[in-house]
């Protein structure tokens, strides 16, 4: 028999206890062992819950408990879930937990200390197995590319706006469905999906970074001109985690992005999650499912219980042995890519040959435009070829800066 | 050291070896070991080839060679495939394979020999990594239902006449591309898919069945008209595996299947493949990638390789003990489905009403009708409630005994 303690006994670590209850029969055959929880660590005693399990507000008697082989966190918070799951490793309890915030920023310490399984498939993309998908089935691959629809709020918010609907309003409705947070800028800023792509990145390409290095943008800047946009230009717009191998520089940005409509991960719609990775030997492979909600989140935090109680131990990052690359992250300034450009000005003379000015001064050239009236202003819509980060931001900054131009000039990103 | 043996050195065979030979310094991090290919296995020793490996003609060269870690088997076909394994486990080998034939007909008996560690997912969908999925991803789940898109040929011949082409002047296009064998037979009549059906659905339910057992049509009497009818109706039509579970009874069905165009199975286009699996924790996960071709190939069997010399021995078709459930095959007449029917009729007074009469006398109950004039005859197209096989097929032969009806009548199962 294995034996499971729980710290953080929430809407995650409830469906964890029932679930394994529900399949207890199927999970027995499939771990090869009967699988029990004995205890939860939770704040509040006296709180009502659903579930029937012993429970104590003290972390160690869980860590440190001789019986407990395996330590599942689920209290999240970063340095305070750290403490916790440093201890349970130390005592040489196998870990697993769907903290996302605790990994992007301790991976490779957890990592360092683990002599024991350590298992995080919970904590991108939910129920979708992408962290045994990267570690395990594209092993073989030199991976060329990941893009990830990995917030669920985002990619609903964006859909919903689609159908002509305003950002405040789908927010709203979005708060009230429990898709988004009362604070919903964790999600919407893109920090969130920041966190996932920092650890899918470090099974492609054992790169450690934080969240503090990469280029994070949010979709609070979308409105539906730029929807209208992409459907007159055959785009979808959706917040992507984005991880590429250029030489021997590695990109990672999280933003609003503009693809083809006709790429698979640009029909992944509502508050579902998607993962394309692009391998060099099996190409392009997609997986998609519930990237948030207890029951999705338990099936992820599950496998990796029946994971450890088989007995295996997979490399937690993916590499047994270091990878003699020496990759290193590319500066937020030196990132190339096609933009798409919305700039409202006053109708004037000579606005366009100022603006296309600018673009020229910076090596910028224009891949499509479009130009409509709009009320008292025009709407000038530019594509542009690939350019560097560094370059637009200086162009934009120039041209906010005509008294023409009625501010902030709004972008984004667009992947071919 | 992991030292490979393979027998069979084709396509898949060569892109194994080059793409172990590119990506080694990646592998060797991952696996923990380098990785040697030390023998193959071929018929005609001197056919030239692009890779450099010393060859033979003996398998037991490979089986019984006491420095080989893994027998890679890639020689296809059943029985003789079947020898070769048996004797390679018997010597104590891990094997590697990714022959469908095989383990359609012989996975619980390799099962059972294997004590040593044994790799197939190269066995369904090529490069996607689903086999992994199931066993290791999902294993938390009850599967209530898997839906495959796993034969390419099908999938690029029925998305190519959606834009109105006819089946026999595309299936002649795959020929030429190399998408369809010179006899298509296997492909375009799902005996492939349903080699591919049975191995995913031991894993979800540990149910044994062989081809003969399970319902398999093809997609060769799907004609323009039908396409119609999907478009009309909102449907596409996708050769579907199918495993299901109602109650204690698994559904397996390999056939030409409507579903819903917002469906996202339904939007994998051309040669790609993809599986959607159904959990009762998780919900629905999908998994796209290419389902054939030497790398993509390749990249799953070097997975199953790394995962070996890893020291990873996880559980063949994913249980550990037996699952007392005791699922049985449903039998093929007691499987209920939706149906789509094309009745081609002389243009004739009370046609319609004989049809409803039979329909009805057999309790289908009809959901949609459409009736077009077309040249000489009239084209009747309904959809039904659902009904049982045995019941369809009767009232099917009934209808067509009328002298006023042009056989043969078409249909097409309905998933919603």
């Amino acid at each position: 028999m294995i034996k499971i303690g729980i710290i953080g006994v929430g809407t995650v670590g409830e469906a964890v206890v029932k679930n394994l209850k529900k399949n207890k029969e199927i999970i027995k055959a499939r771990a090869g062992k009967e699988i029990k929880v004995v205890k939860g660590v939770v704040r509040d005693l006296n709180k009502k819950r659903d579930i029937n399990i012993p429970l104590t507000t003290d972390y160690k008697e869980v860590t440190q408990d001789p019986e407990i082989d395996i330590v599942v966190e689920l209290m999240g918070g970063v340095e305070s879930a750290y403490k916790v799951v440093k201890d349970a490793l130390i005592h040489k309890k196998a870990v697993v937990t769907a903290n996302k915030a605790l990994l992007a920023y301790h991976r490779f310490e957890l990592q360092k200390l683990a002599s024991t399984p350590f298992g995080y498939e919970a904590s991108v993309a939910g129920g979708i197995p992408i962290i045994k998908a990267l570690r395990d089935g594209l092993s073989a691959n030199d991976i060329i590319e990941i893009k990830g629809i990995i917030n669920g709020t985002c990619n609903y918010i964006l859909s919903e706006m689609k159908k002509g609907r305003d950002y405040q309003e789908v927010l709203k409705e979005a708060q009230k469905l429990g898709y988004a947070e009362a604070n919903p800028t964790f999600d919407v800023g893109g920090y969130d999906a920041a966190h996932k792509l920092l650890i899918l990145a470090s099974i492609a390409y054992n790169i450690d970074a934080k969240p503090e290095d990469i280029l994070i943008e949010g979709i609070e800047n979308i409105n539906l001109m730029d929807i209208e946009f992409a459907k007159e230009f055959g785009y979808e717009i959706k917040l992507l985690g984005i991880a590429k191998k250029i030489d021997n520089k590695i990109e990672l940005r999280v933003h609003p992005t503009l693809i083809k409509k006709e790429e698979m991960i640009a029909k992944v719609d509502g508050v579902m999650n998607a993962v394309s990775v692009i391998g060099d030997t099996v190409g392009e492979t997609m997986y998609y499912g519930p990237g948030a909600g207890g029951d999705a989140t338990a099936s992820a935090v599950i496998s990796d219980i029946i994971e450890i109680a088989r007995g295996i131990k997979a490399p937690m990052l993916g590499f047994k042995l270091p990878l003699n690359k020496n990759y290193k992250l590319k500066e937020i300034d030196e990132i190339e890519s096609k933009y798409y450009l919305r700039i409202a000005t006053k109708d004037k003379v000579g606005v366009l040959n100022k603006i296309t000015n600018v673009l020229a001064k910076h090596n910028i050239s224009i891949e499509t435009f479009l130009q409509k009236p709009k009320d008292n202003f025009a709407k000038l819509l530019f594509s542009t070829h690939k350019c560097k980060e560094k370059e637009i931001k200086k162009a934009i900054k120039e041209i906010e800066a005509f008294d023409f131009v009625l501010k902030p000039i709004n972008y984004i990103r667009i992947e071919e």
